[in-house]
């Protein structure tokens, strides 16, 4: 049997990103299966790591930026753990596409100098490695996005003069904000999955749970940045492709409205699809993290340089109003309010999702804040107007990026959903479709003024982010606890609540369901399998509301934890 | 011969709105023919006005609303002063499609005596009448939108639930704001067309120089506004719709970025094409009117209710820095700069244009302003592909309308270029076209801090509105000078300049022409014709930079004029 040439190209790919670590970093070692150890997180990894390197990893992208702005760490020593660390998570869970840990350490040289010579940090991340998700351009890198056709071009095109030169605004940004770039993280081929698997590096697992996916489609950053291979990072979103990893591997992660971080210069699926647009965002361990992150590249003004991004720097006074709410509450707890939905009305969640939500829910009671049910206009509408966008093409981008190399599609990505391409009429229809439903939306989120006692609409409205925690491989069925915010173009801030424990999460008997899909779903529930995934919910607010939930998901999210 | 069933339906159609003017309002002499008098704005309106209602009429929009905010004036008078002005401007130049003067006058009654009950105005704009382009609905009163189809229907609807109650986002703020709603002006059937015509109220001609259009498509506006039948009013804008009535009738005017005035729930041509989304903004006679419509819209927080508006209110810190630069450069004139752009490479404009931008152009630099040449990526690209956005359907919306009656499109109305329907792929290719046009017109603008002087980019573009002052029926060829900014998505402000002048204005010899259209577009000017047609220019500037373009069209407008 002859091998078709696209998969000695991938295999000779996924062989050049191993041959990107040192030797001396290499895990000589066999790694124990799945079955004998699930988490490969803390003191596995750390096995490999020095106290030094586990102690600059293991504080989080905020305290990194404490030390490496004021001088007390370099950014060679900060960055050489975070390149050594990152070789090792790629080596147990394949997150990485692309490694290039000799150009960051000659960037963080650069830094340190920098600094020796001005006696101050070149930027609010100076020092600081940030990951990225393969769909950003760095120079002397390449971009895969998981096609095999893609290799040694731009984005498939050969001789593109772009290639190994082109960089991505916000690459361009993070460098003027002093970050050090030094990998880029795996993501599924189309990026329209919500797991990660593409012919060149196969699979990427879940480092808390190995026989669980990572999520995706930014599922590389959710793995890396698990495995504390990386402080912070850039993914993408257009249907929970942020939120899903980050919630999958226990990390806090936005979803910002479009508009707010550039996407300009990166590489993307159905470019020009523009009912839905994907957005990108950052991913971080922390919530303080996601914020510096986020208010670091608003920062840079980007609405100067890509088009799609609107002029709304970092509105500090929405910050201090929200923080003034927070304070406030602690005396007087009826200042702020919130709503819950713990289905969507399709599917039920299972019991780790279902518990983390009440927990939650009661923390949320026993502080004393107005706890509302959300009963919005029904989310299935969301979901097949969104599923209807994703489909518009009917697979023709995908079916063309995949014939560059001849390599067929991972089973789990759909291409097209078997719908024919649509026309200027039927988008227009669903892009009439969206804004009607995004009113009634708004009508309701505002009526719910007068059931919050606080004299505003609810504050924020907590939900699953999917139905399981993390997800086993093949069983991402239903999208739509993340694509119904991709629709109505919300905020929403996803973060870690508590993990999958067979003892508490036994599945629970039901005779009736909500749908066939609920039923499927409810049937793919195996507590045993998802033990240890970690279970989180996301908080989302209106349009544009990044400063105002951001600071909520921190409030909540620490309330959680001291609980 | 018998009469087609849809001619009858918009002969009564035309005749009840004719009907709604109070017998004491008609003008029963004869109106001379445009041969014999052009300008029928001034004294020749002033005949059937009393010197009061000329002394209401005649001051701006700003003006009449400090009169009414305190009580100098009542709502009542001011607003009889402009139903009885309006409904001559209708018989002069057929502007209106619908007059509801009785509910507007009952309306005036009620904010009177809110104002005598709570001894202040109910908002803002607290008595003033707003006059809005037939897109807009208004509880009680039709909308047609120039479509015979659409009478007796919601848009084109038998029996929806909405007809005759429902209103759209903006008329909900307007009365929010103590605005009175007294008329509905006239458009083009489609919107998609440089001039006003329809097969209800036939052609609506230019008030300044009957033998031309009064432009279009809120054309009803600048014909009505022009003679002063209203202090201001809403209009909308996806080819220049606003600017071109606004400057053809010597008004101010503004396309502000979309997302800024809310259009939610107005009738629209080609709803949901969404890669150049149709924008409203208000026309009005003086820069300081203009702004008060724009500002007092924002403060009712549009993007509560229109899932399409952003979250920008008016940004008092952009336009205190912009007055602040303006009364700097009184003293330093280095502080601001300019660039202005005399053709755009594919038609030169007729002389009455071409002179107006000599006019600013001179002011500025007398002034001591740098005025740099504007060299930006070919506008012949952005033109074509906002004539391609506008043909996505291939013309399937408006035949659909036009054939709910079997009328037949007016000559001047182009249905679907002849280009087949678009679909998704083409769509999303013309999508990607356009950011990076965008993105490389950027770029451009930000080149220009090396030239200004000021550290900054140039802060506004002088560029024609249309290749003529006005225009004669039937020859609007080149929409260009207006597309271009909604395919880039700038803010723009149009100003009157001068008039044409036969005397001044003579056609220049040419013999070489930038392209086929160039030369028609030459070859039908006829000074004789276009003499005393207003000629204005717009100001641009970048993105959402409302507050900023609109100070500086005040500034430029008043050195102008004041020289």
């Amino acid at each position: 049997m002859t091998i078709p040439p696209w998969k000695s190209l991938a295999d000779a790919k996924r062989q050049s990103t191993l041959d990107a670590i040192p030797s001396k970093w290499r895990i000589e070692e066999p790694i124990p299966p799945p079955t004998e150890l699930r988490d490969v997180t803390g003191s596995y990894i750390q096995q490999f790591l020095s106290p030094r390197e586990i102690e600059i990893t293991e504080l989080d992208a905020y305290g990194i930026a404490e030390k490496t702005t004021t001088g007390q760490w370099t950014a060679l020593e900060v960055t050489e753990a975070f390149c050594h660390r990152a070789a090792l998570a790629h080596q147990l869970v394949h997150c990485l596409h692309e490694a290039f840990f000799d150009s960051a350490l000659e960037e963080a040289k650069r830094l340190d100098a920098y600094f020796a010579e001005h006696k101050k940090p070149l930027g609010p991340l100076h020092g600081l490695p940030v990951s990225l998700k393969d769909q950003f351009h760095v120079k002397g890198v390449e971009t895969t996005m998981g096609y095999v056709g893609w290799i040694d071009t731009f984005q498939g095109i050969k001789d593109d003069p772009r290639r190994g030169v082109f960089e991505s605004e916000l690459v361009r940004e993070l460098r003027g904000l002093g970050a050090v770039l030094y990998c880029k993280t795996s993501v599924p081929a189309t990026l329209m999955c919500g797991e990660t698997v593409n012919n060149i590096i196969t699979y990427t697992h879940n480092p808390k749970n190995r026989l669980l996916s990572c999520g995706g489609s930014s599922g590389g950053e959710g793995a890396l940045i698990a495995l504390k291979g990386s402080p912070g990072g850039f993914g993408t979103d257009i249907g929970g492709s942020v939120r899903i990893p980050a919630v999958f591997n226990g990390l806090h992660g936005i979803r910002p409205s479009a508009g707010r971080i550039p996407y300009e210069g990166a590489a993307n699926s159905m470019d020009g699809q523009n009912t839905i647009l994907s957005v990108s965002g950052p991913l971080a361990s922390t919530a303080r993290s996601l914020q510096l992150l986020f208010k670091a590249v608003l920062s840079q003004q980007p609405w100067l340089h890509d088009p799609l991004a609107l002029e709304l720097p970092w509105r500090s006074d929405i910050e201090q109003e929200t923080r003034a709410l927070v304070e406030q509450s602690a005396k007087d707890p009826s200042k702020l309010a919130f709503a819950i939905m713990k289905n969507d009305g399709m599917v039920v969640p299972h019991p780790p999702i279902a518990r983390a939500l009440d927990i939650v829910e009661q923390t949320l009671k026993r502080l004393g804040h107005k706890v509302i049910e959300w009963n919005p206009p029904s989310h299935a509408t969301a979901v097949k107007l969104a599923s209807a966008t994703y489909n518009f093409d009917g697979g023709a981008d995908a079916l063309y990026h995949f014939g560059l190399s001849g390599e067929g599609p991972p089973s789990q990505i759909i291409v097209g959903g078997g719908t024919p391409q649509k026309n200027a009429l039927e988008i227009a229809q669903t892009n009439v479709a969206k804004r009607e439903y995004q009113k009634q939306y708004m009508d309701y989120w505002n009526s719910t003024a007068d059931l919050t006692g606080t004299g505003r609409p609810v504050d924020g409205v907590l939900f699953p982010t999917a139905p399981h925690a993390a997800v086993v491989p093949t069983q991402y069925h239903h999208v739509g606890y993340s694509s119904c915010l991709n629709l109505l173009d919300y905020t929403s801030v996803v973060f870690p609540v508590t993990n999958a424990d067979k003892n508490l999460d036994a599945a629970q008997p039901r005779e009736t369901f909500l749908s066939e899909l609920d039923e499927k779903i409810y049937k793919d529930y195996d507590a045993d399998v998802y033990d240890g995934a970690p279970a989180g919910v996301q908080l989302f607010g209106r349009r544009l509301q990044e400063e105002k939930m951001l600071v909520l998901a921190e409030y909540v999210s620490a309330a959680v934890r001291s609980t």
